[in-house]
């Protein structure tokens, strides 16, 4: 076995992966990459829900006889007929006699079949290339299948001092138009996009993916658009306004209240729900977020306020903050980007970062929650 | 000419400068390197003040015959006799048939003739090779010939949402041991660390250099303590007590006052001056930064409260922010970096992004205010 050669076509594999990111949902996004006798002959990735998956794809467009050859796939291909037949036969029937998997699948359905059916029509299967890398690319999959929930991404804009407005709420803009166009970007990979009543009725946000702010090129934005990121808005009371921008067409929105409340009639792909408080009279937010699970939300991109954003850090319920950092100083009348209201430095969220990249004049600090 | 090459040694010239960034002060610490038919015959740097020039330097440790040589300069050689004689008359006596310079010196007692004296006597000279990297690292020296007071930096450590302390006080240790470790290198790079009386009461800060704390190599780490930096309390009623750290032996300390001020006595290497305030009874910063421009302050370090650091911010008498961003959120109760207390964002202090460097788990982040 030659690990170089394996790490490089599982590379190629993991870049078909990201291409389908944005519209697998709630599917993961998987590459697959047919090798023949060093010579690469079919690619594919995840199609849209119901169309189909990677190694099918790359089967259907193979440029030559697949038999003998290799596949590279960045998960364990399935072994169940679920909208789609199992791809770990479609494989043995091709005459494939290698597979490489960089991480398995553990869907229930799948957990090890597939592995075991490749096995069994006698196919060689390597596990375990960039494993790491594929770990990351599926992290709201995988988190998904092994907790009930996605990941959750916390998307925060603010100046140099941490400030996300003036006082008055004047906030436009902090960051720059490049930083701007890269939200939408993390919107477009995002399966869903949550924010607070507080926000919707401060700012009227809308929450969509305006495809002509992505910075990608024409393949990637044709695709970002296919499947808009549900918006969901926590409403405990019911309080969102029938015109909202948030309930406009063109996205599907999710409202969750309180139990027994009555909302309005919204116009639009707009579906109210309702969910578990705590004493306090709030959405349980752990039960919000296994209710956007069930759903088959991978990734959750949270979008809000300082009170919210600190609500969701003291419970534990933060993957990842990415914050856009303006080289800016705006002073400490200015509004916070957590209301944590913490006392000891002890209770502290505290981080670890994990890359620092210059988008237009800002910063784009990703860092991992780690208590 | 070959640039190239020109360029090459020119960057050996500027690293030997580096190493007599610690005491070279009030002396810009400069580099030289003398090359001899593509061979380096001899290397120096800037000896602590009333000690050799770095020509002088490289000339003594000379390791073949000078003449005939090239000597690659970072600054403009003296042609005045001050605690040295001129290093221009050094290089002619040593037969030197080409000098090669970065910047200009613009000490009005140079200021072009030590490149006139060098032409006069037929050398070839040549200048502005790497200018922009020998003015970068000598802008402290450059800022206080061009304007009156040396560079000013303002050094922060915060958390990613920009707080300093919990609302109590407890900052111990928001950062890491390798960014407080890295703080001690900046002090010891600046000729004065300024803070003001209320840090002072508040932390009974030392603000002296702990050698023991540099990750420096040994000769650094020698050179980094001959000249420990002027300590600067901003004390316009004299309230320093007369035992407070900052007055401890080691290392000169000067507090400034507002005129007809009684300071008590203090022990140690402690001077008491007075400057002029304005209507508000808090000393005039800007006549400050001259006093200390006047004292052959080259690099000032300001390691101040949110408010005195708002004041330095709002006369726009900060040339750069050092920022050790710590990956925590400490929320919205605990302390604000800099009390602008403005309203409006078109007031905030504007940044560029200089540099973003990780220190332990920290990030160090340099940025260059622009408004």
């Amino acid at each position: 076995m030659n690990t170089s050669a394996d790490e490089i076509y599982m590379a190629r594999a993991l870049a078909l992966a990201g291409e389908a990111r944005f519209w697998a949902t709630p599917n993961p996004h998987v590459g697959c990459v047919l090798v023949h006798e060093g010579k690469v002959i079919g690619e594919g990735f995840t199609q849209p829900a119901g169309g189909n998956h990677a190694e099918i794809e790359a089967l259907e467009h193979a440029t030559a006889d697949p038999s003998g050859a290799t596949a590279y796939v960045t998960l364990e291909p399935c072994a169940h007929t679920g909208r789609t037949g199992p791809c770990a036969d479609a494989l043995i029937d091709a005459g494939l006699t290698r597979v490489v998997v960089a991480v398995g699948d553990p869907y229930p359905a799948v957990d090890g079949r597939g592995i075991d059916r490749l096995r069994a029509a006698g196919i060689e299967v390597s596990v375990g290339v960039l494993a790491v890398q594929a770990s990351d690319l599926m992290a709201g999959f995988l988190m998904r299948m092994q907790r009930g929930w996605g990941r959750v991404r916390l998307k925060m804009a603010a100046s140099l001092d941490g400030r996300t407005a003036m006082a008055s709420g004047e906030s436009q803009w902090i960051t720059g138009v490049e930083a701007r166009s890269d939200v939408q970007r993390l919107r477009a990979e995002s399966c869903a996009i949550v924010t607070g009543i507080g926000t919707v009725l401060a700012d009227d946000c809308a929450l969509t993916v305006r495809s002509e702010s992505l910075s990608l090129d024409e393949d990637a934005r044709r695709r970002a658009v296919v499947k808009p990121p549900l918006r969901v808005v926590l409403d405990s009371a019911g309080r969102t306004p029938g015109d909202a921008r948030i309930t406009s067409t063109g996205a599907p929105t999710l409202i969750i209240t309180a139990p027994d409340v009555d909302a309005p009639d919204y116009a639009g792909e707009v579906e109210v729900a309702s969910n578990a408080t705590g004493h306090d009279g709030r959405l349980d937010l752990s039960a919000v977020l296994m209710q956007l699970g069930a759903r088959g939300i991978n990734e959750v991109l949270l979008e809000v306020g300082p009170t919210l954003a600190a609500a969701f850090l003291k419970a534990g319920l933060v993957d990842e903050v990415v914050l856009y950092q303006a080289p800016k100083l705006l002073g400490d009348t200015a509004r916070p980007l957590a209301a944590l209201s913490i006392d000891r430095l002890a209770e502290a969220v505290a981080l670890e970062y994990q890359d620092v990249t210059p988008v237009g004049n800002d910063l784009r600090i990703t860092a991992r929650v780690i208590s």
